[in-house]
């Protein structure tokens, strides 16, 4: 009796242009051809939405036929993240380590999300946490993230930075936050990065601008990867007397640094 | 008279390989056909090591043919980092300003690290916010980022994380500091990353397993992209009960959560 070799459980990397209007970029100016072979090549998916991982797919296809025809691949959707700790999952519940049983009988098993890295400011970690409770190999693969790619185009600290995902939505808790978050950066000169649903990117800046203080710096990166995307870094005091308007319906990426 | 359209700043991705032993892997496994090609199309460049930089576009010019013969390519070093304060470049020290000069006549300047992408973890952000405030567009191009592949391969919060850079050397101060990052990881549920010179790895991992609690998850991410590379996520206990050796000469990104 042979054991089949174990697959492994591939975190495969999505372009940046999720719900973004206009062209979307070249998927070769945004993943290596190694990666989009990787993805032609994989029959089982595991997915935030199994739509738009068609849609990927299609895209991979046009550069790398699929090994597998795309209606014959194996799409399943993650469960909705539960709300609460992102710990949770340690106790590996059921429904989490049904989706990696493809892997036990020798499938590799493709992790992916909207936009970006799964597991990554977006839903899978739990999966991921499972998968090395049952001692399925891991293996992340290159792509563009906005999270970083918003970090080194900002200019300001890359060798100490937060990533604190949303900030809350109501306006008092908002600003609270956004005084602790310059507080916290001023302690550890560390540059802390925040997302906004995009319908709420011009909110988010005008509560930034009249929360903190006329040193901080901030710096916007708008629709990374996109022909028309661009980071602009300054004092608050610049971006106030200098004022953009940001587009709603891309994504933004804030960061900061307390000067 | 006519203005020269003004040049801007490539924030140009390298592959993770740097200094470790084995053969490199194949840059198309690693970076997209359009960053090569970009790459490829440069003449002038900023780099923190000129040799290495030569030794990239050796590879860049293998898969897309260098647009400039190598011996004919710009490529200056970056100053030194100064110690102190990363802000202290806002001051825009002239030697900094000078290395933009080409893009104030039209080119185009690719900024470069020895590994993984520029401004992260790495030198470069100061030359990065000097562009900013000489309105210098700055552009981020994707590539691999050891310290977010490990974030995603590590199970751990995706949502809420650090980077906190090198640990103290000092024995004393370096166990202070991991517990103090535990600490911290358990008020905010935020995931700590940090990195060690290679040759440390393993000094680092006891400290870790001496200084942690039984119950904090640990994730190790060893050579990401490399064939032999390999990510191993689990508490503390875990790590105790089966320890593993880790290699002197492949970087490692070490990740923790407090349980």
């Amino acid at each position: 009796m042979t054991t089949p070799t174990r697959g492994r459980l591939i975190l495969m990397p999505n372009s940046l242009d999720f719900g973004t209007p206009g062209t979307p970029p070249d998927l070769q100016d945004v993943l290596p051809l190694g990666v989009i072979r990787r993805a032609a090549s994989l029959t089982h998916w595991v997915a935030e939405n199994a739509k738009t991982t068609r849609a990927f797919l299609k895209r991979v296809g046009a550069v790398q036929p699929l090994a597998t025809p795309l209606q014959v691949l194996s799409i399943v959707e993650l469960p909705r993240p539960q709300k609460g700790s992102p710990g949770a999952a340690a106790s590996m519940p059921e429904p989490l380590a049904a989706l990696l049983a493809p892997a036990l009988e020798g499938h590799d098993i493709g992790l992916i999300s909207e936009a970006g890295l799964p597991a990554v400011a977006d839903p899978g970690a739990a999966l991921v946490n499972c998968a090395h409770a049952m001692s399925v190999e891991v293996v992340a693969l290159p792509g563009p993230s906005s999270l970083l790619l918003a970090l080194a185009a900002s200019g300001l600290n890359g060798q100490s930075f937060a990533f604190v995902g949303y900030l809350p939505v109501g306006q008092a808790e908002r600003g609270a936050r956004i005084r602790e978050l310059e507080a916290l950066s001023r302690r550890a000169a560390q540059t802390q990065l925040m997302i906004e649903t995009p319908y709420r990117n011009a909110v988010l800046l005008a509560a930034l601008l009249a929360h903190l203080q006329a040193a901080t710096k901030l710096s916007v990166s708008c629709g990374l990867t996109l022909a028309e995307g661009f980071t602009r870094s300054d004092t608050v005091a610049g971006w106030k007397a200098r004022p953009v308007a940001l587009p709603a319906d891309v994504p933004v990426v804030f960061s900061l640094l307390a000067g």
